[in-house]
């Protein structure tokens, strides 16, 4: 039995702008239109004997976790429990949390896999083979990595260098760990064939890694147990809440140097399986067809002597004349160009944008919420335009607004509305007109996504113009 | 007295995606706010002596140009005439119509300046002066010129050869019109001291131009002459509408080919107005200031080790990251991004997107109309959304839709509305419902511009669906 972890987090800035703090990398669509985080969870679900897959995340990104994974078939028997974190405190806290969560519900001999919810795998049989390895590894109380083969001299990743004069079964155990290399080392490390690329994946069992921990970095374990104690499932054991309060004193570190790279018992299981952490546009581009021109374009593209680029434009037209090496990433309010050898410089621009305080480092113009989606169409004077979605059975909370009215026209699907006293069901093509100062509700009753236009009028438009009297999402 | 002719037409295909078919040069806007056509209007205001000015333009544009002239303060006594033409039949047939209607007006002694509108002139004052002494040229029955002294070798223009043997005043006579050179031609024509950039502008009395026209390009005269014959003034002289059965019969053929490389009575006045005929994207960078890391920006932009870019990018955020020498146009539908030495290679992907069907040649989601414009904002499944402008006092027609209704939010502004036999008044904030079948009619009866946002709902929502009962634009 395996208990399967992922780690869905992480910033945006490696790969705006489609991917921004508040959706971050792992939800980001792959060509092939699945996510990564998506990806993950099929590939967890793929491997023998999961009945249960823990996900901790960012409690904002919770209900876009859930609609993602509502989306992937899974067996009936199979549990989906996830802990919510208040903020980010990086690998060490949530590995630690899941650690101490999945001990008290299966004891300490539960064998846990430990999956960042942003990598790319290409080779899903190599994966579940070299899982196979590493948790007979884990069954020897050793805290198992895997140990990616280098295809070639990477000086973005840090390496871990296996030691050749201790053999095991299985594996290899680990010398040291090594930080990122310069190109003459990371050369080196590839040419040396015990030096493999540190993936920050992780197989364990919980009672030895709760044991390391305790001998390693005991103030961490410490103020994640204290937190864990003061915190309580939200509906059930199934999604637990962290508590702040608690979680703010666990050290914000990884669990690389927080644990790995003290222990005495850490093991490798060097693997090739097609692994990428798509570490930036560069590794996106791979994944992309080139045509004859060595173009690789998503999206309508037209182009004249121009070679080598990379464009995702999925909703406009975008025409290259006489350019090569490019990068072109479109998204309704932000556009990118960077040349293929800058793609590492492109979390400059987002450490701009974040200090001017353009929310364009922040989010999309499209926002996920526990309902569903709404896009702002337009803002103008007086006016803002949204088109909003509601997924079935789903509803906004009991709202009031002060300083604006709203005229909702139904294009697609069906709306139960409440209007002050008043309860309403509109179809397509029906409208009505929620005046400033009315309570208000919106919801979909029906089996099909309700599709709705939203044209605010009002002195002032803001999305902090709203009072909330009861929310089935704990907003109100 | 002096009758300038503003010849107001051209495609789209160099200034793409600014400019589109239809949405030619004239109508682009500087980054200093102003249209080409707007200034070519203020600068023959600027001339003495002007009480009329005659442009000659497509019909479908004459709307737009009504627009922009309605920008500009002109003096009352100045009468704006039009000829609109069908379809273009080139230079020949827009300056020989000028010139056959003014002397109608004024006489054989008339005479005419033509200036193409989507010419830009700097040095205004320089321009007045070669104006003047082009009309001391004209009075002699010459067909006057302005050769534009070269600042550098330039192959993209035609040549004037100045005769250095028969000095003439305020001017000097034509040897002959050579084309486009290479560069090596274009070096020695600069080293010379006697060719000039031929720039289109011309100067002579209606008189003398028809006689030289009945010589050398009698077909064209002739046909011209029988379209005039069968044109009618639409509300009166001021606005005739060329007869196009006629005008079909014209040849498709340039002022230069069918009478200037011709006729013995040409001259030219050289002169150095800062002239530039806005040929390419390049031309448009020049007018833009360059920061310290010579990038020429206008609209929101972040940018990394990026240098010497040209971005026109007004409604979205643009990054660039590692690039050089792009030329960077963003529109709402279409994106360009080109070195800057393949600026005129521009036109093949025009012409891609011409051949393909790609109505992105052709309009923009922003399109004019004569009561004002309006802007698709999003298409879906059975839904579109508009905003629609309405001029103040302009309405659209009464019409009809069989296959969609619509939703109005009136957003800005006063809305008279006909929806069947009732007729009500809508302000800001309110709405009202257009079912499919029924006749209805949109009108602006204030003194702002009215601001609605449209909501389609139907089967089939294109816009060849209407019926037309009645419309003061002539479109019924």
């Amino acid at each position: 039995m395996i208990y399967p972890v992922i780690i869905c987090g992480g910033s945006g800035s490696r790969l705006w702008p489609t991917s921004r703090e508040k959706h971050p990398k792992p939800f980001l669509l792959l060509p092939d239109g699945q996510c990564l985080l998506q990806k993950t969870l099929l590939r967890v679900l793929g491997l023998k004997g999961v009945k249960e897959v823990l996900t901790v995340t960012n409690q904002e990104l919770f209900f876009t976790t859930e609609d993602i994974y509502q989306e992937v078939k899974k067996p009936k028997d199979c549990e989906l429990n996830y802990i919510l974190e208040p903020f980010g405190r990086n690998t060490a806290a949530a590995i630690a949390s899941a650690a101490l969560y999945l001990q008290r519900r299966h004891g300490p001999e539960a064998t846990l896999l430990v999956l960042p919810a942003d990598h790319l795998i290409q080779d899903e049989q190599a994966f579940a083979e070299a899982t196979r390895q590493a948790c007979l590894l884990a069954q020897k109380d050793l805290l198992v990595t895997f140990g990616i083969k280098p295809t070639h001299a990477e000086t973005g990743f840090g390496y871990i260098e296996a030691d050749t004069h201790r053999s095991i079964d299985h594996g290899m155990l680990v010398k040291r760990f090594v930080e990122k290399p310069d190109l003459a080392t990371a050369q080196s490390y590839a040419a040396a064939g015990n030096f493999y690329w540190n993936s920050g994946m992780f197989c364990f069992q919980a009672g030895a890694f709760i044991n390391e921990m305790r001998l390693h970095a005991p103030e961490i374990l410490d103020a994640v147990e204290a937190t864990l104690a003061a915190s309580s499932a939200h509906e059930n054991e199934h999604r637990l809440r962290l508590d702040a309060a608690n979680f703010e004193k666990v050290p914000d570190i990884s669990i690389d140097y927080a644990l790995m790279e003290r222990s005495e018992h850490v093991a490798t299981v060097p693997c090739a399986i097609g692994w990428s952490d798509i570490g930036s546009w560069s590794a996106m581009c791979d994944l992309v067809g080139a045509d004859q021109d060595g173009n690789r374009l998503t999206g309508e593209t037209v182009s004249h002597s121009a070679f080598n680029n990379f464009v995702q434009s999925p909703d406009r037209l975008t025409a290259l004349v006489g350019v090569q090496d490019l990068i072109v990433v479109d998204t309704p309010d932000a556009l990118l160009i960077a040349h293929r050898e800058h793609a590492q410089d492109i979390k400059h621009i987002v450490g701009q944008l974040k200090q001017s305080g353009h929310e364009a480092y922040l989010t999309h113009r499209t926002v996920h919420r526990p309902w569903g989606t709404y896009t702002t169409l337009e803002e103008g004077e007086r006016f803002k335009i949204k088109r909003i979605v509601v997924k079935p059975g789903a509803s906004l909370s009991l709202q009031m607004h002060h300083h604006r009215s709203e005229h909702w026209i139904v294009v697609s699907g069906v709306a139960l509305i409440i209007n002050g006293n008043a309860e309403l069901t509109l179809n397509s093509n029906e409208s009505t007109f929620i005046a400033a100062g009315h309570k208000h509700r919106l919801a979909n009753p029906g089996v099909i996504d309700l599709v709705l236009i939203e044209v605010q009028s009002g002195d002032y438009l803001g999305e902090d113009d709203i009072r909330r009297f009861d929310d089935r999402y704990g907003r109100a």
